[in-house]
């Protein structure tokens, strides 16, 4: 396998995009990333969704996108792994790319979830988990995550207060994010009153239903080595799966998928955790934080909050988390988050995130999380020139 | 890319399996694959699926299927390109392989149509065409197909009874072949007689609601070639795309996505479409036959029907097509469908097609169509020991 290069980003806001279609949000994201990458015609375009079937009634988003990108004929998929479809779109682009099957391929998340109500986004939503043995009884998404953090408050003594740090961390970070969704900082104060949503989740654990596209364009790192500018390399792109039911879980406090996806990326790039100068982590409840921090090796078990609590989580801290608002911030349209990501590692890393820059960052880590921990996709990047 | 070979299948029966689980269908298609294989783990899994988020309310089946067959923990998606969305599994199984991420991959692709009642199905089958231009506004996907057709019939002269040989070879085929939803051989007057259902479509111009599963093991060349028995050769994987929507396309009755996707098939294989022995092609509709023949180049425009009319269709004729009875009468569990097309011809290559057998035959092709034409998968297979 041949080295892989960034050479394109775009995204939209992550808003209620009501005026704007599935597809005209998806193309906004591919022309972006397409100029960006000063590229005109990719040979493969990679869509991560997961909701549109429900929602939008709509199928085919490859060739759908591919054509109304004005990109019509290229090879074109959609991939899913419930909200890490994203991430999967250009985890297989980055296969394509870097076994020789091209030399530029597209990867584009896209999710419009206002294409239903919140109700049906709910429901649509459980999908994610096991439709038999969880949704089918009743269990949403979020109080799937509600029973996780439940069982982390028992199992560890902490109180819900203590997950304050990564909402405050998130708000803050989306304050000058001109993509986010909710680009206001929040206060201690208000984290402890947010209405319940899922006890013990509340509004201000969980992120928010929107509509958002996000893009990346990739490239052999010859291809890549042609064009000027700071170059973004593809250190490592690794998945692994669990059981996606909670209950078939052996610990399921301990995200073992998540831990399989992040060691295989950490051998893939010959580097440990501390090497990484930020991790953009899943965080669509302020528990999968934890979890992730856990997991990935930055804490031991139950220490995840700890970390939070000691600061080491913000942009002064030993390791920032969701620079640019996470997805509890900048906004969380499922399928396109893990594209999103990518898009924000690669801005801090050629020094284009504005008022968050980190400075100095070299190496850092994107990771999305399908179902409650059942798919997990990682991508470490790094700033190569 | 290096070589790649299909060293295991699997199927289940296409039928009404009221009894059996999605998942379950998934599971006894891939162990079935891995035992004829003789492997244990593959490192890889893709799951071509296009209705389980509407119809079963599940998505992830990547990690759902790989849990419940037994590989927990390795890297599985799902990919979807509507009705090709199996040989879109089974493309991507391809560039795992073929590009060195892996030495096995496993691609499944499944369905369980009946999850939702026949006009549930019917609605989710118009997420294969373009929702906003098409299904919105009453096209199901069979009135598209009927579109077609008609204009087909006016245009070069043709008569609705002149579409029978597609029929008549499918059923036909399908009469020896133990996993076939219709194994009931049907005369010209029974097709003349079959009630309507989009004129001029009727019942036997379509293929029927059903639930399988399918998979196929793909192998680098070298670890294939530690393997006994007789070897098949992936000679060719391609894709190609275009316009979702009828009416954007410059020729709707010249299918130029799969023209593109057979041409760079071919040039992949190095062949010519003369070389080849069969074709197991997409009759969701015997119009679709038609049109096939001619998009890849067996049959002038319009000349299609004229090809079935002068019997070389059949197993006896210079192109025997859907030699176990196609999606028409082995049946079209959508999302599997092209996963099934792979299968079959596998066992004619491997000479295992039992009475259907062609003698002799070394060359086969395998298409897939996602929607109308808009998503172009082709495999062409080579039995080189």
């Amino acid at each position: 396998m041949r080295d892989v290069a960034i050479i394109g980003i775009g995204q939209t806001p992550v808003a209620e995009h009501w005026e704007i279609a599935l597809r005209d949000l998806a193309v906004q994201a591919v022309q972006a990333a397409l100029l960006d990458a000063q590229v005109e015609r990719p040979q493969m375009l990679f869509v991560g969704n997961m909701l549109s079937a429900v929602l939008s009634g709509q199928q085919n988003l490859g060739a759908l996108v591919a054509d109304h990108a004005g990109l019509r004929g290229i090879e074109a998929f959609k991939v899913e792994a419930a909200c890490a479809s994203g991430a999967a779109a250009a985890r297989i682009a980055y296969l394509a790319v870097a076994g020789g099957a091209c030399e530029v391929a597209l990867a584009c998340g896209v999710e419009k979830m206002t294409d239903g109500g919140p109700d049906e986004a709910t429901a649509a939503l459980a999908g994610a988990a096991d439709a038999e043995y969880e949704a089918e009884h009743g269990l949403s998404f979020v109080a799937i995550n509600a029973l996780l953090m439940q069982r982390y408050m028992h199992e560890y003594g902490y109180e819900h207060d203590d997950f304050a740090p990564f909402a405050i961390n998130a708000h803050q970070n989306a304050a000058a994010n001109p993509n986010a969704m909710f680009p206001r900082p929040i206060t201690r104060e208000q984290y402890l009153r947010a209405r319940p949503i899922a006890t013990p989740i509340t509004l201000l654990d969980s992120s928010g239903i929107g509509d958002g596209a996000a893009a990346v364009v990739l490239a052999s790192a010859e291809f890549a080595a042609r064009l000027g500018g700071p170059l973004v390399r593809v250190a490592a792109s690794a998945a692994a799966t669990d059981a996606v039911a909670l209950h078939d879980r052996r610990e399921p406090l301990f995200l073992q998928g998540m831990s399989d996806s992040a060691q295989r990326a950490y051998a893939q790039a010959g580097i440990t955790p501390a090497d990484l100068d930020f991790f953009e982590l899943h965080d669509a409840f302020t528990i999968m934080s934890a979890l992730s921090l856990e997991a990935c090796g930055f804490a031991p078990r139950g220490k995840g909050v700890a970390l939070a609590l000691d600061g080491e989580i913000t942009r002064q801290g030993r390791l920032p988390i969701c620079t640019l608002g996470g997805l509890k911030a900048r906004g969380h349209p499922v399928g396109a988050s893990g594209v999103y990501q990518i898009v924000e590692a690669v801005q801090q890393l050629r020094g284009q995130a504005g008022p968050n820059q980190l400075p100095g960052c070299r190496l850092g880590m994107a990771q999305s999380i399908g179902g409650s921990g059942a798919n997990v996709i990682t991508h470490i990047l790094e700033r190569v020139s």
